[in-house]
C-alpha cells in the first residue's frame, strides 16, 4: 500500500495525520504549510532513507526544489529513475514527543498492540508495553503505566499531557483493526504528542490474504463432575503406573471400575476384562494402557457415552506422532468428550478426594486449583507441597493439551466451589487470546509461570512491531495487564497463594539479616508495616533497652525463645500487620529448637520462620519438617513469592 | 560561577565548546555562526528556563533582536530587571547525540564521574553508568558498555561513533577534576555526540570551600601473622563467649595464652590472673570481656607490643557510645597495631588453624577469605559453610570497624598463599575510594555482597548529578567496573567462589525443568554447552531412541540410576564442559537414592544435584548432607551463584 493510500484510510478512520499533498515528479506545489519533509512515493523503493529519498525540516519553495533535486540525483546514482508512476509526497512537519504505536498478530495471541516510546529510541531502549486487541479501559491504563514514559503524564520538565488522550487513542487503534481483519501488521512511528494531540507522521500498513479460521468448541461436559470412573490398565505390577494410578484411588468416593484384559482382582477390587462388561454408563476414564491400544479403547469408551478422559499413556507428539493426536482431537469434537493428555500424570479433584495421578499418594485437601503442562514439575511440587501440608482442590497435568485447553479449564474451575486459587505452570500457550479471555473474566486470583523466557522468537520481521513481539515481556505485559500474578519461580506458585500478604513485620535476632530482607520485600513492591508509638510502648515492655524502636524488631543477639515468644505475642495482635517473618540466626546460645516449638502454638498472623544456618539448626528443621510447618533457610527464597 | 567564566575554564582545560559571544545588555552583536541561543546571564537569575531567560534556534538577526525583547519583557514581568552588571551569552546551536556527563564528591567513593544519555531523556531512562575518578581505560570502557547507548558504538541507525572518542573525553575529565580538587559537583548536559567529536553545550560547577584531610596510616602490622596469642576473658562457664573461644582456639599451633583475673586452669591449660604475668611480647589478643574494662586491658598490652586485637566485646557504638570508639582508634594509631571489631563474632586464620570465633567450631580449612560486617550473617553462612565442607582460609568478622577496614584486609589476604578467593558482606562502607582501589589492584576473584539497597540518599540536589549519585546503583557500578562480582544473595558469596564455571551442561529425567534452568543459566549471563555430533552419538550409545540430542540432556521419565551413571560418565569427558547440572525429579519408579549414591564417586567435573521435590526424596536429600554434598531442591537456588 502507497503512504498516500494509507494516509486517506488512517484519515478516513479518525485519525489526526499532517497537511500533505502528493504531486507529481516534475511538479512544484503550492504549499502554504511550511517546513515540510519531502519522500518518494515509489513501488521501486521500499526502505527510503537508505536511497536518500527523504528530505525533512525545508523551510521555504527555494530549498524544497532543491531538496527535490537532491534526492533525484541521489537515486539515479542508485540507478532508479522516476517516472509517471511516481510521486513525490510533500508532508507537514510536526513537532512534539515521539511515540509509538504497532499491531502485530502474533501467533499466540492473536493480534496485539504495542505501544510506548517512539523515534530512535524506540530500539534503542524498547519502552514498550503489550495491550491486547480487546484490552478494556483499566487495562489499558496498567499497561500504559508500566511505561517509563508515563511520567508524562504526572507531568515531567516542560510536558504534562492527559492520559485519556493517549488511551482514546488506542481504543481507536483497538476499533480500526477489529474493523478491518486484514490488517497484519502495523506500524505508526512517530506518532507525535503535542497540545493539538496525537498526530501520525509515519506509517506502515502490511495486510494479510487470508484469515485464520478455528475450530471451536462452543459447549462441553463439566470435566469436573466425576462419578463413575474407569481405569483401562490397571497393573498388579507395583513398578508399573496402572498400579499406582488405581491405589491412589481407592480413597475416592466415586464410583471406581479397573480394566485389564487379564481380569481377576486387585487391590480388593474386581478387575473388569473389558469396558463393556461394565454396566451402565461411564463419565470419566483414565488410560494408562500403551499409546497403540488408545484408539481401541476409545472406540468403547464412546459406547459408555464417555464425558472425560484422561490419556496418561506417552507415546504422541513427544515421540513425533503428530497425526494420531490430530485424531484423537477429531475424536473429542465429534463425540464431545473431553481430553486431558495425552503423556500426563493425571488428574486430582478434592471433592471427591479422586487421586488419578501417579504422583505422590500424599495430597492434602486444599484450595489451590493447579494446571501443570510438565508432569515432572507438577510431581515435584506436589511432594514439595505434601511436605508442607498444601492442599490441593484440583490437579490437572495437562500434558500434550490436545483437546482441552487452559482457558476451558479456567473456565470450568470458576464455577468450583473448592477452588480458591488458580495456578498454572505453562510451557507454551496455543490459544492466548483464549487464554487472556479466561484470566480477564475469572474473579479468581490467578497465579502463571512460564518457561522459556530466553527463547526469542527470531523472524525477519516486517516492522519494528515484527521485532517487538513474541518474546516473554510481551508475554508477561499482557498477563499482568488481565490482573494476573508473573511468578519467577515454580515455588512460588505454591507459596504465593497461600502467602499472599502485604504490610510485613520482621522479627530477628540480627540486624543485618533483616536488613537484606527488607530489600528483598522492597524490591518485590510490598509494605514493611511501620510501627506507631504504641506499638513500640508494648515492645518497650518485653525487649532489651537498646532494640532499635523500628521495624524490623530487632529483639538481639542474646534473644531466647522467650523473648521470640513475648514479640510474636504483641505481633500477633497488631490489627494491621498481615504478615510476620521470624528470622533465627545461630548467634551463641540461642536455642532454636524452642523457637521452633513456638511455631505449632496457634497463632492468629501468618507466620514464616526462617531459620538461616545449617548444621547448627538441623534438629529446629527436622522438627519444623515434622509438624509441617513451612520455614526457609534463606532470605531470597523466603521472599521469592511475594 | 557565571557559565562565561565556566566557558574559559573549561576552553583553557583542552574542552570543545561551541562559538559564544558576551554581550552588554543593550549590545546587537555581529554573530556569524547562526543559528544561536540567547541567555542572560546574571547573578540574579538561577533558574533560567523557568524565567523564560532562554531562547534556542535563533536563525537571524532580524530573530536575535525580538528574542532578546522577549527575554527581557518575560523576566520584567518576575520583576527582575537588568542592568549595567549583566550581560546577554549568545551560542551556536549545536546538532547531535545528547550525552551527559556529571562529577559528584560522594559520602563514600569521593568524586565519581557519571556518564550516560543526556537532554531530556536523563531521567526518564537514567541510562547512566559510574566511573571512578581514577579510572583506568578498561574500567571506562567496561562502564561505557553497560548503557543502552553502547548500542551506538557498535553502529545504530544513521549513529556510528568510535567509543575511543568518548574515553579520552572521560580522561580529560578526570584529569580536569583531579587538577581542580575544588570542584564539587559538575554537570555537562547536553554534551553533544557529532562528526566533530563531543562539545559541551551546557555546564554548571559547584565548587567546595575546604577539602577533606583524614587520618591514613601508611605502615601497619600484618593482622594475619599470629604466634603467641592470648584470650582475656577465658571463661569456665560454657554459656559464656570466653568459653567459647578458648574452645576452639584450642586445635591451633599457635602459643596460647588464656587470662582471666580468678587464675586457676581451663580445659588443662593455665590461666593467668593478668596479662603481665605472661612471659615475653605478645602479637595477637582477643578480648571478651565487658566494654568498661577495654581500656585498662589494652594499656597492659601495649606494654606486651600487641600487634593485633581482636575486640569481640560489644557496648560501642552499638549502644551508642562514639567517643569510646575513637578512642580505641587513636590508641591504635599511636601504637601501631590493628584493631578488629568491636562488637564482633571473632578471627579464624587457617594457616595455624587458629578458630578465635564464637561460632560453629566446626570450620573446614579451604581456600576463601571472608570478611563480613554482620556477625550474625557470618555465623549463619559458616554454619551453612560445615554443612557442605565449604572451607575457608581467613575467616574476619569486622564488627564496629573501628581501625582496620576492608581495603586494608585485601591488601593483606594478596599477600596470604592460602587464600585463593576474597568474599565480603558489606553493610556499610567509609572510604569507598580505597576499597575500590585495593579491590582493582587485587589479583584474586573478589565477591561482594551489599545490604541496603533501597536505602537512596534523599538529599537536595545542586545537580542532575547529586540526584543520581548515593544509591546501590552506583556501588554496584563501581564495584563491577574494577572487576568484582556483585552477588544478590548471601549464600552466592559461599558458593559463587567454589563454582566460578561457565559452559554448562544439564542431565535430566524431564525436559520442564531443564528448559526452566537453562533460562536461568542464561539470564546470569552464562553459556550453555552446545553438543557436537561426535557428542550426540557417545550420548545414543547409552540413551532411548528419543532423547532429544541436545543439551538439556532429557534421558527420559523412565531413567534408573544406571542411565544417569552412563551419563555423566560420557558428560564427565567433554573437555569444554565446567559444570554440569544433574536434575532429579520425582518420577513413577526413580530411584533417587541410588542416584544420590552416584556422587559420592569420583568425578573431574563439578556437578551440582538438583532433587526437585519435597517428601519422596528426603532419604537422599539425607544421604547428600551426610556425604557433605552440596545440593540444591530448587531450581532458582541451584543458580542463583552463577
Amino acid at each position: 500500500m502507497l503512504e498516500s493510500e494509507i494516509y486517506k484510510l488512517l484519515t478516513n478512520n479518525g485519525f489526526k495525520l499532517p497537511k500533505y499533498i502528493r504531486c507529481e515528479v516534475t511538479d512544484v506545489p503550492y504549499i502554504d504549510f511550511f517546513p515540510v519533509a519531502l519522500k518518494v512515493e515509489s513501488s521501486k523503493i521500499i526502505h527510503k532513507s537508505d536511497f536518500g529519498a527523504v528530505k525533512v525540516n525545508i523551510s521555504n519553495k527555494k530549498k524544497f526544489i532543491k531538496a527535490k533535486q537532491e534526492i533525484i540525483k541521489s537515486i539515479s546514482q542508485k540507478d532508479i529513475f522516476l517516472d509517471e508512476d511516481d510521486y513525490f509526497l510533500v508532508t507537514q512537519m510536526v513537532e512534539g514527543f515521539e511515540l509509538f504505536v504497532g499491531v502485530v498478530d502474533d501467533d499466540i495471541f492473536g493480534k496485539v498492540i504495542i505501544f510506548g516510546k517512539g523515534g530512535v529510541f524506540l530500539e534503542m531502549y524498547k519502552d514498550i508495553c503489550y495491550i491486547d486487541l480487546y484490552a478494556k479501559n483499566d487495562e489499558i491504563i496498567k499497561s500504559i503505566k508500566s511505561l517509563k514514559i508515563s511520567k508524562l503524564f504526572k507531568g515531567f520538565r516542560n510536558y504534562k499531557f492527559d492520559i485519556a488522550e493517549i488511551v482514546q487513542f488506542i481504543q481507536k487503534v483497538q476499533e480500526f483493526v477489529i474493523n478491518n481483519p486484514m490488517i497484519k501488521e502495523m506500524d505508526f512511528n512517530p506518532v507525535m504528542l503535542n497540545e493539538d494531540g496525537l498526530t501520525i507522521v509515519d506509517s506502515r500498513i502490511k495486510f494479510s490474504k487470508n484469515q485464520k479460521t478455528k475450530l471451536v468448541r462452543t459447549k462441553r461436559p463439566d470435566f469436573f463432575k466425576n462419578q463413575k470412573v474407569v481405569v483401562v490398565g490397571a497393573s498388579a505390577n507395583p513398578n508399573k503406573v496402572g498400579y499406582a494410578i488405581i491405589q491412589n484411588s481407592l480413597k475416592s468416593s466415586c464410583e471406581l471400575f479397573f480394566v485389564n484384559s487379564k481380569g481377576g482382582e486387585l487391590l480388593g477390587k474386581k478387575v473388569y476384562s473389558s469396558i463393556s462388561k461394565i454396566k451402565g454408563d461411564i463419565d470419566t476414564a483414565v488410560l494408562t494402557i500403551p499409546a497403540k491400544f488408545v484408539f481401541g479403547i476409545i472406540k468403547e469408551l464412546i459406547e459408555k457415552k464417555l464425558k472425560n478422559l484422561i490419556i496418561i499413556s506417552a507415546g504422541f507428539k513427544e515421540v513425533g506422532d503428530l497425526n494420531s493426536e490430530n485424531n484423537l482431537k477429531l475424536l473429542a469434537h465429534k463425540h464431545n468428550f473431553n481430553i486431558i493428555g495425552p503423556n500426563c500424570l493425571g488428574y486430582y479433584n478434592s471433592t471427591t478426594n479422586l487421586n488419578l495421578t501417579f504422583g505422590t499418594s500424599n495430597i492434602y485437601q486444599g484450595d489451590i486449583a493447579f494446571i501443570s503442562q510438565s508432569g515432572a514439575v507438577l510431581s515435584a511440587l506436589m511432594d514439595k507441597a505434601s511436605k508442607f501440608k498444601i492442599g490441593f482442590s484440583h490437579i490437572i497435568s495437562a500434558g500434550n493439551m490436545v483437546d482441552i485447553n487452559f482457558a476451558e479449564l479456567i473456565n470450568m474451575l470458576n464455577n468450583e466451589e473448592s477452588c480458591k486459587y488458580i495456578c498454572i505452570y505453562a510451557e507454551g500457550i496455543s490459544d492466548g487470546k483464549r487464554f487472556l479471555e479466561a484470566l480477564r473474566n475469572t474473579k479468581k486470583p490467578t497465579y502463571v509461570f512460564k518457561t522459556g523466557k530466553s527463547s526469542l522468537s527470531k523472524k525477519v520481521a516486517f516492522s519494528h512491531t515484527g521485532n517487538l513481539s513474541g518474546n516473554y515481556k510481551m508475554f508477561k505485559g499482557l498477563i499482568k495487564s488481565v490482573g494476573s500474578k508473573i511468578e519467577d519461580n515454580i515455588e512460588a506458585l505454591l507459596f504465593n497463594p497461600i502467602i499472599d500478604c502485604d504490610n510485613i513485620l520482621i522479627i530477628t535476632n540480627a540486624g543485618g539479616p533483616a536488613s537484606i530482607l527488607s530489600d528483598y520485600i522492597i524490591d518485590r513492591g510490598k509494605k514493611i508495616y511501620q510501627l506507631t508509638s504504641e506499638d513500640i510502648a508494648e515492645f518497650d515492655k518485653v525487649l532489651p533497652f537498646n532494640w532499635p524502636k523500628a521495624n524490623p524488631i530487632d529483639i538481639i543477639g542474646d534473644s531466647q525463645s522467650d523473648r521470640y515468644e513475648n514479640s510474636l505475642k504483641i505481633a500477633n495482635n497488631l490489627p494491621e500487620v498481615e504478615l510476620i517473618y521470624l528470622i533465627v540466626t545461630p548467634q551463641f546460645m540461642t536455642d532454636s529448637l524452642n523457637i521452633a516449638k513456638l511455631l505449632t502454638k496457634k497463632w492468629d498472623k501468618k507466620i514464616i520462620p526462617i531459620f538461616l544456618g545449617g548444621e547448627l539448626f538441623g534438629k529446629s528443621m527436622k522438627y519444623l519438617e515434622k509438624n509441617k510447618i513451612i520455614y526457609f533457610d534463606s532470605l531470597q527464597d523466603a521472599t521469592s513469592f511475594l
